[in-house]
């Protein structure tokens, strides 16, 4: 049989587990490409590190320059997270010839249309399924499998680390700060977790999802973005006495040939499949105006998952079928008919609304008064007593909107802000 | 742009849904086959029926020698069910050099073999995403984006017709025969439901998925099944009550390098994703070694999700994808290291068993030393008082076991019906 050689860049987690699946299991990688996929070389930067995986000798360099310069090996997994040197390698390996495969979705969010136009240019393809979702093949059913569809709407749980603290904060009634203390002893969240809690890597992913279901065109900046880490145990409360679980949601949607995004903890109906999603788990729900809603559920990250999808797409270019998908989807490309991020303004939604206000008649009439000005109605509300006989004690009121107008939100709370019988900032959550 | 011609055999309810997609979204399909996906014959029987899409002048046509007599259609979709004069058509249409795109489960789950190695043989292709859940992509998933894994089971709920039949009977505590009526009324069911409840329609669904995941060697009826036909609503009750739902499951689970398969009623744990299906939908769990449990849910059946499959592999066709995928899968091949159907008798599960029994003391002793000498270990007792001071009253009574063999459970089941003091024939279902 044939061999096709490769090579990985980067021995962390998932080049580990890289590597193992191509050395454990290289008959089953060989039956499925049709030629062996022969793990040439593994470009490392530390040669004396303990490895977890048998590298066999010779393999093993620290010289990047030995894959550059093999002619023999046509295709690289490039698993080197962050911004740099990642770019810089991925540029020079395009400029030797080789197809890339990479699980990098911040390098692709922020340097996607330079390194694909790349790409382009020299015939060369990037394969990215391991990006989004680890273990889920999202990247593939919207690529490939769902083409026949428009897509209409995309919502994902796409943090793994995110999904877990919610969870655990909601079965143990424990705040947002022990529960990270628990993550990451337990190995679910990094020592500084801050772009796995503030959306940063949601709205990366939401980027790359994007551009694939819906050609957007944009900065995944720009994306509405607020992230779990002042998610307060009180509404995870109220959500479930309501009748709803909080999950950090992304979500794009069509709307009049533009795409409204956001990334921001979401009430989800329980029952309903991504309330339903546990821990570390990712989910993504897929609307195609053919084949209506499909459901994907899976580990979003880990080393064997995410492997799985790396190894998935070095057969897929082993054997010719990532070229082919890469020249036809046309991702960042101008010929791919770009389409705009909306305005979040009039995006329409059903809202959450949380405040303490004073505990005295009239403040009810007050908030709803301004509520009905800005045209937003509402579905329930739930107003605590007072314990205190204080007369200028404080109680939690929370209030469902039916569907509005973030714009009518935003005007509302400033005016709430101006009232003194409301004591905080009122926290404003979607509803889905 | 460059087209590539098609052709549709069949206007059926998907070959309708075809035609649509292609005719009405052109653009769309040509962006992601990065050429136009012509149609240009349509070939029915009977050409004065009214149709519910309009068929450009010159392309509806009852003669199957303009698709077989011209070279430039060399992509074909063969929307026509059962076994002949499907099976005849797909000969003629490889031997006139054409690509194949198939819904046709039965024709597969038969004719599989006959097919593939005659496509094999002419170097064409055969594609059949649509033949298995409709517009869940499940034959991409597992054939190509699943590829660095060994899978070891699936489970999957792969009938639209039985779920929503024994939803309704749950959700209106309704019976069977009930039931039925209604979902015809509605098109659930067709007018003769056997092959859907009588678990074929599963069981070749499952062989097909069985092949591709595992390479299985073997006869769709040689799978032991079940079908809801005699479902009876007192067990959906009495599950419930367990805290289980009733599925018609089909699950293939690799042992000692042979493949368990089964399709049966099967109670499964409520909340968790599959026992959560309702109606029409269908869902399937993959479990791979590297990935872990991957799960997907979607619409099993109906016109456009199964169109949505049926021209998603059209574009894979058009571009090149499905040959590279259907060279190396190898299905139905001796290339493809074939496994072996495992015998049911040792296979492991959890049952549950109901009968009627005699209220009197000592059947209780009788029916559990049945079971203990089977080696089977109980894991509850329900047992219902008699309402009637009749000595030769019946009540029902329902066990659940422990993990125990098919081969227990039918020897106890066989000494059951010696028994005096039970009445009917043990219902037995398997427990996931």
């Amino acid at each position: 049989m044939e061999k096709t050689k490769i090579a990985i860049i980067g021995l962390g987690t998932v080049g580990t587990g890289v590597a193992k699946l191509l050395l454990d299991h290289g008959d089953r990688t060989a039956r499925h490409a049709g030629r062996i996929p022969w793990l040439e070389k593994v470009v490392v930067q530390n040669l004396s590190k303990p490895r977890d995986v048998a590298i066999p000798d010779g393999v093993l360099t620290d010289n990047l320059n030995a894959v550059l310069q093999n002619p023999e090996i046509t295709v690289v997994a490039q698993l080197i997270g962050g911004l740099e040197p990642a770019r810089t390698i991925m540029l020079q390996l395009l400029d030797a010839g080789k197809d890339i495969i990479t699980a990098n979705k911040a390098l692709l969010a922020v340097h996607g249309p330079e390194l694909f136009d790349k790409a382009r240019q020299l015939g060369r393809c990037i394969a990215f399924e391991a990006s989004v979702a680890g273990g889920i093949p999202i990247i593939t059913n919207i690529g490939q499998c769902l083409t026949a569809n428009q897509i209409t709407s995309l919502r994902g749980i796409l943090n793994g680390t995110c999904n877990f603290i919610i969870t655990q904060m909601q079965e143990h009634s424990t705040d947002y700060e022990k529960v990270v203390k628990e993550a990451q002893r337990l190995g679910y969240a990094e020592a500084d977790p801050t772009l796995d809690v503030n959306g940063a890597d949601t709205a990366q992913k939401l980027s790359i999802l994007s551009q694939l279901a819906f050609g957007v065109r944009g900065n995944w900046e720009d994306i509405p973005c607020k992230g779990i880490d002042d998610l307060d145990i009180a509404d995870i409360g109220y959500a479930d006495r309501l009748g709803y679980r909080i999950k950090l949601l992304a979500m794009a949607k069509l709307v009049d040939n533009e795409v409204e995004m956001s990334v921001s903890p979401t009430l989800i109906k329980k029952g309903s499949p991504l309330a339903e999603v546990q821990n570390a788990f990712n989910a993504i729900r897929v609307l195609g105006d053919a084949v209506g809603p499909v459901f994907y559920h899976g580990q979003g990250a880990g080393q064997m998952p995410t492997a799985s999808a790396v190894v998935a797409d070095i057969i897929d270019t082993v054997v010719g079928r990532s070229q082919i998908t890469f020249n036809n989807l046309e991702l960042w490309s101008e010929n791919n008919r770009p389409r705009s991020m909306a305005d979040a303004g009039p995006s329409i939604n059903r809202y959450y609304l949380r405040m303490q206000v004073i505990d005295q008649p009239g403040v009810m009439a007050e908030i709803t008064g301004i509520l009905g000005n800005n045209g937003v109605s509402i579905a329930s509300i739930i107003q605590h007593k007072s314990e205190n006989q204080n007369t200028n004690a404080t109680v939690p009121l929370v209030i469902m909107s039916h569907n509005t107008t973030q714009t009518a939100i935003t005007n509302s709370v400033m005016q709430f802000e101006q009232s003194e019988n409301i004591e905080t900032k009122a926290v404003v959550l979607k509803v889905l």
